[in-house]
């Protein structure tokens, strides 16, 4: 593994040589670099822990609040089943060499598109020390060398963990440079590490929105964005009302503080006098506090004046938090075009009975993930059967939806042929 | 058709309205408008002549040479071509609205992963008038709005083409707004372009190494490069040489100013004696200036004193014209190691017998388009079967090779339920 005292510029070439090696490795090889580095997480405890509890140490003495200590840990529970998920990769379909179609031209010429590594990975992340081994098996199963720069805050814990993996994929005789790290202190390394045109291929931020807009400021080599939610479900006129509840409260309440929840719902106003009462109890039976427009709150029975005022403000936030924004709609296209001018294009859902109201919904939203008569809580890449992903894209190039190892593939188009020339 | 008038913003705000509609009309809807496209280019050829013709003056008076002059004019026939190629891309498979995989889970959720347009594609160009028509045919057929930036030299011809086209579209009851030119005067208005996040889904330059330099320093929304080549031909030991000697020959000479023709030829040491003299003869008579290394000199025969000196700038210059670098190596891996040193990644050959070497070299090369016993010009949408194209990318996210109307898609998950929610 190149060391932190290397330059930027000489770590993310020495990933490139590497990743020219793991072009050309077949997929056993990977798979025994992955089980390699499982086993070397479990025999390397210590040493990992040590560090970790270094990490730990002068977070606390730097008041770092409990929540970020919490991510910020590993103990020996967490510590296997980080390992337990690099077993999980390395079982999944090998994405690399399949031939993703081909045809023979009417000169002879065999046209095949293949699946191949995309090359060298960076990936930038705050201070949660398994995203240094997730990310590592994830790129080592799609054939790409990875790039670490994580947070200060976790440079100990980072440190071993990524020269851990580093000499157990050595071990297997896959070059060691595939998985490297920068040091994680520097500023400057961010934007030298995306403008490493030609050599790293694709960045990946796990973190904040101050770290996206750094990289969006910055970067000249592509970036992939994982992706904020402002999730909406739509309750047709001619939905089942009890669907509707059941989904509306799935997609607050299961889970509110990530990407894939709903923070707004829009109720067609035939059905909203009787929906909304319905579902406002049961919202308010989990806590949540419902922020409503001025028609929503007239059908709402007699919950309506305990309900706040919704204002734009409220349609354009992802709450992370039992809040939920309520607004009666007349159409589906209404909902549509309230979808697509508030939404961040992540997941949305439409309860209904008609299938040209399904349809119109589909085609009409413009998002990765589009639910009828579902909650949007299912968009993940592990439930997809995609395997892990590495993050959930709002972009429209290259992945959209989950980013799993798929998606961290490219292809190539391989041309077989016998002497032909062109006339 | 939003007007130069309108700011940069206001026109794509407005092709991303007409994008949304776009996205719910059905290809028949879309073929519709195309052979609209290209009948009001017929019908209106007076207009679009006349406007040609001020475009032709003003640059003769400014004194623009007989090459950008011919990429300028546009005559009867030009047209006429122009607007047959609308029709043939009127005749290319549907592209949106393909199911490209599917599954059913185990809760019973449909996930079907549905090819999708991307929203809106701004196009940069330089001074020919005909990519107003080829991109806004592509953009279309592909449910795309396509936002234009033309060459202020093109100014007269691209306004009335792009109204041409936008009142076309217009009449067959596709959005207007489908098709917009924003002026192309003002440098400031590129950098605006390529700052619309969230509202322009895609740039596509379409000229020099400037336009290109001047989107990676601004652009904040992605770009996807039309490529430079400096591609190669690699003859190994075991190769067919009547095979070697007619590929090298074609990737060079059978049209030298386009990016898939070869730049460097490598020869395996141990059939160089008996290859490079016939390869040389041939190249000679074409007119072909060769600049060796001393080994390929030692095995050139006769030729070997007129050949002049290759240098390490040899090895990474896109000569666009009939002068070739030689350079003898001693294996395939030397080879590929040369290639992944020097090439842009386009297209590149390996001439070879053996499946060992083949293999080696289309796994170790990476590149857009590998062959085997094949020409390096072959690289093409319309060859590979993918209709026309609208570049040719190296990139690795997204489209690599030929960008054809595939290419200017995204897709989204669309999942079909029955009331589930996630426990």
């Amino acid at each position: 593994m190149a060391t932190a005292q290397a330059s930027v510029s000489d770590v993310c070439l020495a990933a490139r040589d590497a990743s020219r090696v793991l072009a050309t490795l077949d997929g056993a090889t990977r798979n025994d670099a992955l089980h390699a580095m499982a086993a070397a997480l479990e025999d390397r405890a210590g040493e990992i822990l040590e560090a970790n509890h270094r990490d730990m140490e002068a977070a606390q003495a730097g008041g770092l609040g409990p929540a970020l200590l919490d991510r910020l840990k590993v103990d020996e529970g967490r510590l296997l089943g980080i390992a337990a998920d690099v077993r999980t990769v390395a079982s999944l379909p090998d994405p690399v060499g399949e031939t993703i179609e081909g045809k023979r031209l009417d000169n002879g010429l065999d046209v095949r598109r293949v699946r191949v590594p995309l090359g060298v990975v960076a990936v930038v992340y705050e201070a949660r020390p398994n995203v240094t081994i997730d990310c590592s098996a994830l790129c080592l199963k799609s054939g790409n060398a990875i790039v670490l720069r994580g947070s200060s805050t976790a440079a100990h814990s980072n440190a071993v963990l990524a020269q851990v993996a580093a000499a157990a994929v050595a071990s297997t005789g896959v070059p060691e440079d595939a998985v490297s790290l920068v040091s994680g202190g520097d500023r400057d390394e961010l934007r030298q590490l995306a403008t490493q045109d030609g050599v790293v291929d694709l960045i990946i931020p796990r973190g904040g929105e101050g770290l996206k807009a750094a990289l969006n400021e910055h970067a000249t080599v592509p970036v992939m964005y994982a992706a904020a939610g402002n999730c909406h479900v739509y309750v047709d006129r001619t939905a089942d009302l009890d669907d509707a509840v059941a989904i509306t409260h799935n997609a607050k309440v299961h889970r509110p503080g990530v990407c894939n929840a709903a923070e707004t719902l829009l109720v067609h106003s035939d059905v909203a006098a009787d929906f909304l009462p319905r579902a406002l109890a049961a919202l308010r039976e989990s806590g949540v506090e419902v922020r409503a427009d001025g028609r929503a709150r007239d059908c709402a029975g007699p919950l309506g004046d305990s309900l706040g005022d919704a204002t734009d403000e409220d349609w354009a936030t992802e709450y992370h938090a039992l809040i939920l924004a309520v607004k009666v709609v007349d159409s589906v296209n209404e909902a549509v075009t309230h979808v697509n001018r508030y939404g961040s294009g992540h997941s949305e859902a439409i309860v209904t009975g008609s299938m040209v109201s399904a349809d119109a919904f589909t085609q009409g939203v413009d998002a990765a993930c589009v639910y009828v008569n579902a909650s949007t809580r299912f968009t993940d890449g592990g439930v997809f059967g995609m395997g892990a992903e590495i993050g959930n894209s709002t972009q429209k190039l290259h992945a959209r939806g989950p980013i799993g190892v798929r998606e961290l593939t490219s292809y190539k188009f391989v041309i077989q042929g016998c002497g032909q020339v062109r006339e």
